[in-house]
């Protein structure tokens, strides 16, 4: 299986008046997401299902990419805000794989610092921060089917947004 | 400083009478690089220089980035043919930096499984074989000005080919 960890586009700063959980994507952040999902698109992926983190701009995020059928379904999980339990997503993973045994590819919308933090957690079972996650780039990791995956996954891709022209 | 490791394009198999250093690229590993290379110029990259090992492969995936404009001066270096020695090619880079205090960015044309490998020491100081490089793939590094490269570079890209569009 593969994981998709794509972090949201640019958004508003928060204020006095709107809370980190309600900052919205700007018009370059929706700009600069829908090419992402262009180019996608263009490389006929589809996801099984797009799991978001409940922040709007997360959710936003997520409508992009379903708006350019890079998937049919969605659902928000709350683990993938900040602050969210890794061991929590992985469980709803491993579920998710036991009851779709012929899910391919699976895309998860979330935040800085976490999804780099998890990458690395899932590739080396060590945290370096030596992940540079740009908003709205994407790290493509393989999943394994037999092992745990803390430690076991593989790194295919880490791409800003810049780089799908 | 950016460091690009660049891994040659696919290349014909070596025979009884083809040696691995004169392995050439096909018609397919000209064509996927030439687009890799034309992406990085649409980017508006330039290198301040390309190293390359002396492998024919190498050498040929070199001269297509040349051909697209992406710089204007190339090197062989022994050290990035495969078991070439990463201090070899560190110490050559840091000659270079001090050499030309304004270098922004440059190249290095090697193989598999170095590249990934000593791009995991550049990060990690350990190896994981955890970084997946197609050919005419790229791993893109900050390296650091004030300390020492090993364990302490940031992974900006890995990029294989079939995502440049």
């Amino acid at each position: 299986m593969e994981i998709y960890l794509i972090r949201h586009g640019i958004a508003v700063d928060s204020t006095a008046d709107l809370a980190d959980a309600d900052r919205w994507l700007t018009k370059q952040g929706i700009k600069k997401t829908l090419q992402v999902a262009s180019s996608l698109r263009r490389l006929d992926l589809e996801f099984d299902i797009i799991l978001a983190s409940p922040l709007l701009r997360a959710q936003q995020t997520a409508d992009l990419l379903i708006s350019k059928d890079l998937s049919a379904k969605q659902e928000i999980h709350a683990d993938l805000a900040p602050h969210g339990s890794l061991d929590s997503w992985i469980h709803w993973l491993q579920d998710y794989e036991r009851t779709h045994p012929h899910a391919q590819r699976l895309a998860l919308v979330g935040h800085e610092p976490c999804l780099s933090t998890w990458a690395e957690m899932l590739l080396f079972n060590q945290v370096f921060h030596r992940l540079h996650l740009k908003k709205a780039g994407i790290i493509a990791l393989d999943w394994p089917t037999a092992t745990h995956p803390i430690g076991n996954c593989q790194l295919n891709w880490l791409i800003p947004p810049k780089c799908w022209l």
